[in-house]
């Protein structure tokens, strides 16, 4: 089965769970968080609004179904995972001041602060309610990996947010901070699968091993398509990281490794990083300036990279072929590039 | 032992547990967590400040002592409830633009919105890490406990919002949000003590409408405090919840219940609700309105009636007296009036 059926089966599993662990809210949480995961609009009357890839979910059901052919037990951190995904993407939004969330006005914005604020505590505490209700005799294990990863997810954003104002923010600390911000919890995502699976702990530390890498090739795709990826593919203007300012890794290392180059990036980025509308032929300018420093080519061995890593992580484990080659495709579409 | 030695000696038992639960935090979090909690100044170094009276962690261990004598099993309860309580005091503070908690700058002020946030979010997240890491055979139950309170929590807070933007709130409803802010995380501090405790599903009920309904005494004590308390006592100046145009229990129940003295306070509200330094002798007037619509009478009786229901409920238990005793000695700590 390919990764993209795959996530859509895993949907047709998770959703209901998810629908009636909502439900659970109190009325105005739950249309905050009903309008959030794109089931109703704001005064509450369904449709279905793109809900994202729901890639989390779909791993940790595809992780407990390869190791032991049913993905049931995995259906509580399923829900837990995203819910903790979808809190974090509350309250980034409204730290981050994004209006716009899967082209649709964000929480904060329909709403206000404070409604963003209760619903991501509501959407956090309720991902361990639904791991403490399931029954699960991995529950305790469960939790706890998931607090871990929570964790390790606001360390992220916090140094996300602190980084944004300093100069001198080196690759290996924007990578501490990708780690926490995106490989943890898609490590969790994989990593519960098999807690709930009741798999051994080598095969948990494996697939964590797995979510955590892919994370981070991801994250590097991600920031590849911030400055050469086409508007039609990322939905957003060309070069957005560029006209935002935005560091992103592959800039980093530019800046870091890339020589005359790099330092002539530098300095692009201390006349342009404050000024509003760049001209595009600027912003050309500065990609070519990555490129020639290095910084799309790392990029892209380094995603390959952690790719691989990933794909080393669960060789081993004695999966049948099919669910095997349902991962290994899962991978490569995490990290689709389409430059 | 009075309530308050019991207070005094739970907390040399929770508070390293605790020390070591924010420990995990990254090097950011743990600062801005340990300052929160009166540990250090907002540079770190080591002070002793106010935490609060730390009556939730206190609760739970009394309840697990009273039943078994061993108050251990429940250090892991002490700990998240207190937790849980910290991270919403957090929030509530941004939300409310409170710039003092506890006689410090709040951490929204001492940092920024987007600290207040995160450091919230792990705390909460902290709590149900707490729990799962406790190895107890009633973990889960724990959990479930903890994640049901604080939907009710988030769902109080909400409320209380909404309720300041309307102008027809009814004592029901103010009751309902009160439950929820105030009561909710008091029944689940004493009913975590049980559930710890192994107590049996009837014994953890009645401790849970034990902490519910000193919940609400202590509410309805507060809101007469936030009217005839003196300041020396409250730390508030006089008739602080006249002077900030706040519509408390008491007031509620006089507009609703009280004649005309209630018809003439609806009036006062009108005129005096959205102005600033309303004159003494204005406040002192409507301070007279809500004692002769019988909203006082109203706020000393209901107290004392939820204090009698809340000892009611754990009359039967079958405590050594030493245990009642002290439990008694709470209930009045937590609800005595000096007005």
């Amino acid at each position: 089965m390919s990764a993209v059926e795959a996530l859509a089966q895993s949907r047709g599993l998770w959703e209901p769970s998810m629908r009636a662990a909502v439900d659970r809210l109190d009325p105005r949480m739950r249309l905050v968080a009903s309008y959030h995961f794109g089931w109703c609009d704001a005064q509450g009357a369904p449709e279905s609004a793109n809900g994202g890839k729901a890639l989390r979910p779909g791993l940790a059901l595809m992780v407990a179904e390869a190791l032991t052919g049913d993905s049931t037990p995995a259906v509580p951190g399923a829900v837990a995972v995203e819910l903790i995904h979808n809190f974090s993407l509350v309250h980034d939004d409204l730290i981050d001041r994004d209006e716009e969330r899967r082209h649709r006005p964000t929480v904060w914005t329909v709403w206000d602060d404070t409604t963003a604020i209760l619903v991501g505590d509501a959407m956090s505490s309720l991902a361990y309610e639904v791991i403490a209700d399931s029954g699960s005799a991995y529950a305790g294990a469960a939790a706890s990996a998931l607090g871990l990863a929570t964790r390790e997810l606001i360390r992220g954003q916090a140094q996300d947010v602190i980084f944004e104002q300093r100069d001198d923010v080196t690759l290996e600390e924007c990578l501490a901070m990708v780690a926490g911000k995106t490989g943890a919890l898609l490590a969790v995502s994989a990593g519960i699968g098999a807690i709930l699976a009741g798999a051994p702990r080598s095969t948990v530390e494996a697939f964590h091993v797995f979510g955590n890498e892919l994370g981070l090739a991801f994250q590097i795709v991600d920031d590849l398509l911030g400055v050469w990826g086409a508007p039609e593919v990322t939905g957003k203007p060309v070069y957005a990281d560029l006209a935002a300012g935005k560091k992103n890794l592959p800039v980093v290392w530019s800046l870091q490794h890339g020589g005359d180059a790099g330092a002539e990036l530098r300095e692009w980025f201390a006349h342009h990083e404050s000024r509003a509308d760049v001209p595009l032929a600027e912003l050309e300018h500065a990609a070519d300036l990555i490129e020639k420093a290095g910084g799309r080519q790392w990029g892209i061995d380094a995603a390959d990279q952690h790719v691989a890593t990933a794909l080393a992580a669960i060789g081993d484990l004695g999966l049948t072929p099919e669910a095997h080659t349902t991962l290994v495709d899962l991978a490569h579409f995490v990290t689709e590039r389409k430059l």
